[in-house]
């Protein structure tokens, strides 16, 4: 029996160029990539903010995902949060072109009564201090996620401070991470995490895949190999919402169960990136994601070692 | 019972410096690196030139560690390869302040006629036509090695891929490996290698550990976490060395000896930093690598998927 998922974040429209391609005003936006990720293994509630330019369809589209969309507020007259940026070489990072906040300046969410009782919380990337208005209006949950940037790192660290105090796990690219403490090293930055009362510090690496740090050690794995990546946009949100999604349709949160959400989240971002926005990842189903899940942990194996 | 290694390389004098300290005139070199780490696994013959000036107590702790030096010519009146560089940050690559290659700039390796049967040869990053020279004079080994490095990628490239057509493996940086075939993907530059007759396509990925690609899939390890990186100098060549090394004391070199292999060699590679120059692997052993080994492995456990 899956539980519900709340995921917070924004919900946007984008305008992206890679080398593969260019596309305008398509479906964007943390908490749409989370939730569409998330949706494919357990309920999902979304909240978040647009304006009354924001396409029908992609409500549509949500919707049609099994996300339900009855937290996202359309303020009449506002602009949707409008961001443009373009990839090149190994679309490791993007340029922005330009962010246009809209609607998305004043998001101040108010959780819908029905969702505070959600047992899962992805707190995608938005100011700490929403984080920790989410936080406030919600019980207890199972398991909060909170995920952060290098603009709040530098500009409100004290405050995203406390809200890694208050959730269970951090989600951070590696750069973010050891920029949190000042480090050049990961295994310390996780430290760090750990130290601040977290059970899980999950590190995000880019084409380089992921890593988890807890009390119980470290794992560890690669990106799916793929020849051809069309655009890299939501990858880090699509993971976290395979993650908790995965998470939350389990009946026990062991450390194992923890590992296996890690492979899912790769799996799902490793759709997301074949296609622009959420196209690749609208079109999952279970069996892919076993199959990419049983590719990696083929890349996985090894034998003990045999010394002399 | 294991094979014998041929190493053939460069045997150097490096002054590093760190943000964790400074040393003038270590034990350096692509080939004194490698063979340390090999000779843990099986005996290795190493072949490099040197200048009178080099050190005794450096041929003296090669030989400590099992290393055959009778292939290290000493030329009287030259200099021994005198490389000085820092590290900062992140450490993952170091500013050269200086290269002396003193002697080095006319090694023309002679292969002594009793290590030409050797069936394992690592040949370290030395010019593409010097490799040539060592694979014209050996006898048809069971498993040879190629690394290189940037600077023959741009002016040498098609004598490089003429290596590459005569080995079973190549061993490169993830950003060589793309350079080569000018690309921005990984698994691209891997399948490229893999077209060109080789075995298998090692990259190595700094902080981010390794991994192997072949016709049989893919296989990556993290690095082993550290929090203190002394001097990172040497990790990639200490990593081949423990790699060819563990493979010449195997009976068979199936896909999972690789494997192993790839482990062994990155727990050699976390001793290597932990110490400036050849310090720390001087002081590894068997028991030593296996408890790495197995954290290494308990980092890549990971149950089949359970989806509802």
């Amino acid at each position: 029996m899956s539980s519900r998922v709340l995921i917070v974040g924004s919900v946007a429209l984008d305008d992206v160029k890679t080398p593969r391609g260019q596309h305008h005003r398509v479906l964007g936006g943390s908490a749409s990539y989370g939730s569409i990720a998330a949706s494919l293994f357990s309920p999902v509630d979304i909240v978040g903010v647009v304006g009354d330019d924001f396409p029908p369809e992609h409500i549509v589209q949500l919707e049609t995902c099994g996300v339900n969309t009855r937290g996202i507020e359309i303020v009449r007259g506002g602009k949707t949060f409008h961001w443009g940026g373009e990839y090149s070489g190994e679309m490791n990072e993007a340029v922005t072109h330009f962010t246009e906040l809209g609607v998305f300046e004043h998001f101040n969410p108010t959780i819908p009564d029905d969702y505070r009782e959600n047992d899962f919380i992805f707190l995608a990337n938005i100011h700490p201090a929403l984080q920790l208005r989410v936080l406030e209006q919600v019980k207890k949950p199972k398991l909060s996620i909170c995920d952060s940037m290098n603009l709040w790192i530098s500009t409100e660290r004290d405050m995203l401070i406390q809200v890694l105090k208050r959730v269970d796990v951090a989600l951070l690219n590696d750069q973010e991470a050891m920029m949190l403490f000042e480090t050049h090293s990961l295994p310390t930055a996780a430290r760090q995490l750990l130290d601040l009362g977290l059970r899980h510090a999950i590190i995000k690496k880019g084409s380089h895949g992921a890593q988890m740090f807890s009390n119980e050690g470290t794992f560890a794995v690669p990106a799916v190999p793929l020849d051809t990546v069309q655009d890299p946009t939501g990858a880090g949100d699509t993971f976290a919402g395979g993650l908790i999604g995965y998470l939350a349709s389990r009946e026990t949160l062991d450390e194992m169960s923890f590992r296996q959400a890690i492979m899912v989240g790769s799996a799902c971002a490793s759709f997301v990136v074949e296609d622009f926005s959420v196209r690749e990842t609208a079109r999952m189903s279970k069996e892919k994601i076993r199959g990419r899940y049983e590719k990696l942990q083929a890349a996985l194996h090894v034998d003990p070692v045999e010394l002399g």
